[in-house]
């Protein structure tokens, strides 16, 4: 094996294991030539999945004797699950076998346990969490999504570098438009957090746009959007509730009679082209922004395609630096705050 | 004019005043005997919009020389528009001339004037803004949607024996369905305030299901969810913005060809009923709740539907004494608490 790019996936995480994790990673090898893939998890579960299935030296896999629950307590996992599949495939990273890797597991588990393993870069208080969702004009990147569930102004000022260099790195964006998520347009609203974060941002030299409010996400016109983690999560959850509640409205409403059934026959293409745009397995795969290393998380419930897409995604993060990126990005940043507040 | 319920509107907030208010002040007495209006604000301006329609004396107009701008600070309005349609209207309902007003003018500048001059309840810290959103099985109430940005536990428990108590009395629910919004179903996330309002919510009798995410409020499976005003501020423009996205996304497919036009054209019916259904005019009207009176905040961009469904949302609170009940509810919690509190 000689491949120049290796990716470890939790075989174990997620709603459904090693039987939908192998399954998506042939899927991505089957598409790829320089990647490697280690399965980490229950050796006996992962050759189950394998058996039937054509692949070659460029899947291994790495036992390991332990899987963290989704509703496990993440110091727990930390402290009693040292040779989980979450953990080694973290240690595969710090180790440098690995340059990512990807995880459909408990969420606090894992950010728990990749601060612990690899540590934050130099002079990032906090990691965050950062995925993409639909908008008018293609996406936009929202964060933090549920790591941090009480900012400080100086945390949301650091996901704003992080996140705009993200976009840099991955999409090629020189200055990619940042917004911060407030209340109301007009400065006087707002939290304490929010207004003294706005300040720092409004004389950094990012692409700052200002204050932008929850609709706004969606019509596209800025490139990320910093908010805490809980709010974060739940604009993200909400979000799912209302096209989940649309889509079911039509699918339900098509169906109804031979004579809705024969309209949405007439529709099916544009249906399917909905479905297909606003599809949220285009959209899985979050990451872990601010630690030494390319850390995944994929949705727990991902099927197969979902899970793809965030393998392609740690893919993408290790072919653009992006660690080192951000690493570079936070100096300068900080430096430029510590000359300012010098006068 | 001897009509036994009277209704102030601010005439001229929100971002088209009487052009919008009065035509819905008419078009809503035209489907009521028992209501009359009082149209607050530009003498000049409100003869203007009833000069050529039909009207009859149920109509009054109670002139007010000054109007609070959209973007104005709510203290400077509080201070220097003593004679605003907005402060003016709810005059009338301090002074027991109306029983209920509604505004579509700025919500800050409308709830610190409402709390000046009406006063809390009893019991009550702070009022609370409530609307109702659609969901799979009917509605789903929200609370606090932007008055309160920061807000501790008992706060968030207020709220909770508010909004339950709000839909026991317009919708005749026995023991509505309360839900504590939370980015995890697991008790081992949230902030300290939701945790700790959980704790309450926990032990008091109230029908408390928990806590819920973002998704779940759009399943239907709770009639009141509770959250802080920034939270709550987010969710709904988040939804408005999803529900824009996908709505402009179906409507501009349907009109790409000929084809897709006939096929349009055909899923016509569905499509009206999918608008329709989810009309937000259909649910517009905020109430301020844990006032010592009826307040209905209107969307600043409303429509006269809309802005006539407000009027509908006052009328209904004023059947169902909802100041009343809620004082009464608050009232029993507060002393069941201070029992509890004793042993």
């Amino acid at each position: 094996m000689n491949a120049p790019l290796t990716i470890a996936l939790d075989a174990m995480g997620g709603d459904f294991g090693p039987s939908v994790v192998v399954p998506a990673a042939l899927d991505f090898l089957s598409k790829r030539r320089d990647v490697a893939l280690i399965l980490v998890g229950n050796e006996e579960a992962i050759r189950e999945q394998l058996k039937d299935a054509q692949h070659d030296e460029r899947v291994t896999i790495r036992h390991a004797s332990q899987a963290v629950a989704m509703d496990e307590l993440p110091s727990k996992a930390l402290r009693n699950k040292k040779d989980s599949s979450m953990r080694v495939a973290i240690d595969l990273v710090k180790e440098g076998v690995a340059q990512a890797c990807v995880s459909a597991g408990n969420t606090g588990a894992l950010m728990a346990t990749a601060r612990f393993v690899l540590k934050t870069l130099p002079g990032v208080d906090r990691p965050a969490i950062i995925t993409a969702v639909p908008s008018q004009h293609g996406s936009t990147h929202l964060l933090d999504l549920g790591a941090n569930v009480d900012c400080s102004a100086i945390h949301l000022f650091q996901f704003a570098v992080m996140g705009s260099e993200l976009i840099t790195a991955v999409e090629g964006l020189a200055a990619p438009k940042v917004g911060l998520l407030n209340i109301g347009e007009e400065e006087i609203k707002g939290n304490e957090q929010v207004k003294q974060a706005h300040e720092l941002l409004s004389t950094c030299d990012l692409n700052y746009v200002g204050y932008v409010e929850g609709d706004d996400i969606y019509l596209g016109d800025v490139d990320v959007v910093v908010m805490d983690g809980f709010v974060g999560n739940v604009a993200l959850k909400t979000s799912e509730g209302v096209a989940k509640l649309l889509g079911r409205f039509l699918s339900r409403s098509f169906k109804q009679s031979w004579l809705t059934r024969i309209s949405g026959l007439a529709a099916l293409p544009i249906l399917n082209r909905f479905r297909r745009t606003f599809d949220p397995r285009r959209y899985n795969g979050a990451s872990l922004l601010g630690l030494r290393g390319i850390v995944i998380k994929s949705h727990g419930g991902a099927d197969r395609i979902a899970f793809e897409n965030a393998i392609r995604i740690a893919e993408k993060e290790i072919h653009c630096n992006v660690p080192e990126r951000i690493a570079q990005q936070v100096a300068i940043h900080l430096d430029d705050g510590r000359k300012r507040a010098a006068g």
